[in-house]
């Protein structure tokens, strides 16, 4: 008998920013789940706080709208006792004509440790990553990635299944256009589980066959394999009313309504990356019914992003 | 000589929402107020903090623009080492379709210990308290109640004359749309004052009689007996041209100004809730004169706002 | 020998407010510096926090847009463990017809110890400074002055030259629109450099020859003899389009390119106070290169706005 064996292999975080699910491993994966486990304690408590980043200054750099993902940074900050600011006014200089790489450099003169970003830009928080000495988070950029909201959803799935491994997950909905879905994607093909791409063929061009996912046009043929439904917004601001013919034809298509439930895995695990559209991508008695993980995701991304803070930061140190 | 009659009857206060002043019993109002005295103290101190909610987390969700209410909540929960977030912009995912109540979920799924909420629909606050687990806190909700504003109110009535059972308080303007009437209205009534309504018959409807208020509508016929002088404000972007002729006609007849202020009793208190329309419902020099508590009404908020927030989350744990 | 000739004589700062550069005298502008000098040294640690600060409130009011002034004192609060509020919102009470003063006699009745102000009125803070009992700092008013932007100027040409006195520093651009021209000129004056004004005639009146400066329409009849050249940004949303023929014209004759550059002297400090219209007012590669002050200027910002809070505070209490 050996304790030798026993012991983990030594793992030490590297990455001072986080980009893309696409470019970490699969261990890096697996570690920051780990530790979102452990920061996941945290929020049990009554004081949900702990002094790990104290003196550390985050920026929130949203040249996008999205109260909720920027409230979750916020509270992981806060959590994580590091300060915490806003840079996401329209009244920035960005609408004076400054270039992101201009306000970038400026936030970082301002002795910042981690940039936030959403950009509309696919790339934009890569190009940011070249350009300072701070950290940066991707917060979404464009149709590309978002990282964070791919961690948190395997970690939900995680949590629910116990693995992630030889799971079939199907996403729904407006695939080229979801940041979301790719993030997901990636994440869930390196951890080993099957990815299943469901929409109209306006929505899922075939090149998304080259990724590894499977792309299927008819939710129904899918429905009753499946044990993850991940169904995605319908972002009406974003689609062109050429894409698909009408919100109800959408609805009756590849919406998650009660007749298509009821062919589901009776546990199949439901979730949402919010704000949902009731009625339309998903019926409210499934969003709030006992297969749904929609608010559990809200609670593991607070989790996930002082995980992220943490580490990012440990390693620019 | 027994020392048993001395002792104060315990109070243990039990709600952990405040949705109303209308629900309260007049031994709980008082003893929000006795509990904000003693807050009131802290803020005289130039260290003006106390640990008392540290590590947990307020939400101001703020549907209407109220900057003075806003920042009165954000200062007594930093006052109290609370951790405090906006979430409050026209960017919100409420913008997107998403539902108040979808919205609380999801800010109570990130871990929320209190959710102090301003909305334009009346009873929202109330709602929403059915629905999470966090404590919530009526900042004002549409045209029913504003009970944070009635408490300081009644606070700084009791300040100044040592009591409030007994006094004579008019509450003059438009009464209809006005939720800081109401709650003051509810307040005074259970802690013994007399309320003198005072404004035209289109904004002062007959149906307020039912709630134990003397409804007038000149305001020279009471002026010369009430203690206090409760001015609302003339609330332009809600007044249908409809209820009453003309500003100069308002203030004519229901404005504050020197001629009438001359026939009041020398001690009479003037109160406003803010902002002041200067010249409109209040003159300039009563505004700012020996008889206007308007100042003391904004410091004493902060202090009856720190012992709610205090109040409510000891109540919830 | 004796010791008494060797020390410094005592200086004790003993103003409340930070109004103006004008109204500073050289000794005054010193201390600020050194100042700020020991305060610089805390944004090299990895906590970048000192308690000098702890429990009191700094108040943004802001009601012009700038994200970068404002998020440069929130930063400088927050390194001196202050609470920092922002009153800044479009939705503010000011939107609703209240005067500055009325909104500030609020703030102040909420137990505020600093008021940070910028408003479109030159003299604003000053109007302001003699109404409330807090601290009032300017963040600029109006054209008038933007005193802790030219402190910063200052606080870098000094580090960059190890003096001030003697220096030749052009500021160039619209200086007739320009608060950080007027702080600047103060400023530089005060401590003994020569200051030359740089413009078109429309954008350079003769009248602040009375200043002290020296006024030039000609750029390049001084760009060979100068040790600094401060760029301003062309303001395209305040300059009328009569005050000069084109963007292009501007450029040509008042831009900072690589021509006009190369007859500069080969130590020339170039500094901005951005944000920055590249390729307009300044090239690139200039902005970028090594001759650039810019980003340490931002930098240096923080120092100089927790030297001025503190020392604010410091002579408050």
């Amino acid at each position: 008998m050996s304790t030798v064996e026993k012991q983990p292999r030594p793992f030490v975080w590297t990455r001072k920013h986080l980009l893309s699910l696409e470019s970490l491993s699969a261990e890096e994966l697996e570690f920051l789940l780990d530790s979102a486990q452990s920061f996941r304690e945290v929020s049990t408590r009554s004081i949900k706080k702990v002094p790990a980043l104290r003196g550390r200054v985050v920026v929130n750099a949203f040249f996008e709208d999205s109260t909720r993902t920027r409230t979750s940074f916020t509270l992981a900050a806060s959590r994580l006792s590091a300060d915490i600011i806003d840079f996401s006014e329209k009244g920035s200089s960005v609408s004076k004509g400054e270039t992101l790489i201009d306000t970038a450099r400026n936030i970082e003169a301002m002795g910042v440790d981690v940039i936030v970003l959403r950009h509309r830009a696919a790339g934009a928080a890569e190009v940011l990553s070249r350009t300072v000495r701070s950290s940066v988070i991707n917060a979404g950029d464009g149709a590309h990635e978002h990282p964070t909201q791919g961690l948190l959803d395997l970690f939900t799935i995680r949590e629910r299944f116990g693995r992630i491994a030889g799971l079939k997950v199907a996403i729904v909905g407006d695939i080229i256009n979801s940041r979301v879905a790719r993030s997901n994607l990636w994440g869930l093909k390196k951890l080993g589980a099957e990815v299943i791409l469901v929409g109209p063929p306006t929505l899922l061009p075939r090149s998304f066959e080259a990724l590894g996912a499977r792309c299927v046009h008819d939710f129904d043929s899918v429905v009753a394999e499946v044990d993850v439904i991940n169904m995605l917004r319908v972002q009406f601001e974003r689609i062109q009313s050429s894409q698909f013919p009408s919100v109800r034809e959408f609805t009756r298509l590849f919406g998650l309504h009660s007749d298509r439930f009821s062919r589901c895995k009776p546990d199949v695990f439901v979730m949402h990356p919010g704000p949902m559209n009731r009625g339309i991508e998903i019926a409210s008695n499934i969003a709030d019914g006992p297969n749904s993980g929609i608010l559990t995701q809200v609670t593991n991304g607070l989790a996930v992003r002082m995980a992220v803070l943490y580490l990012v930061t440990q390693a620019a140190t």
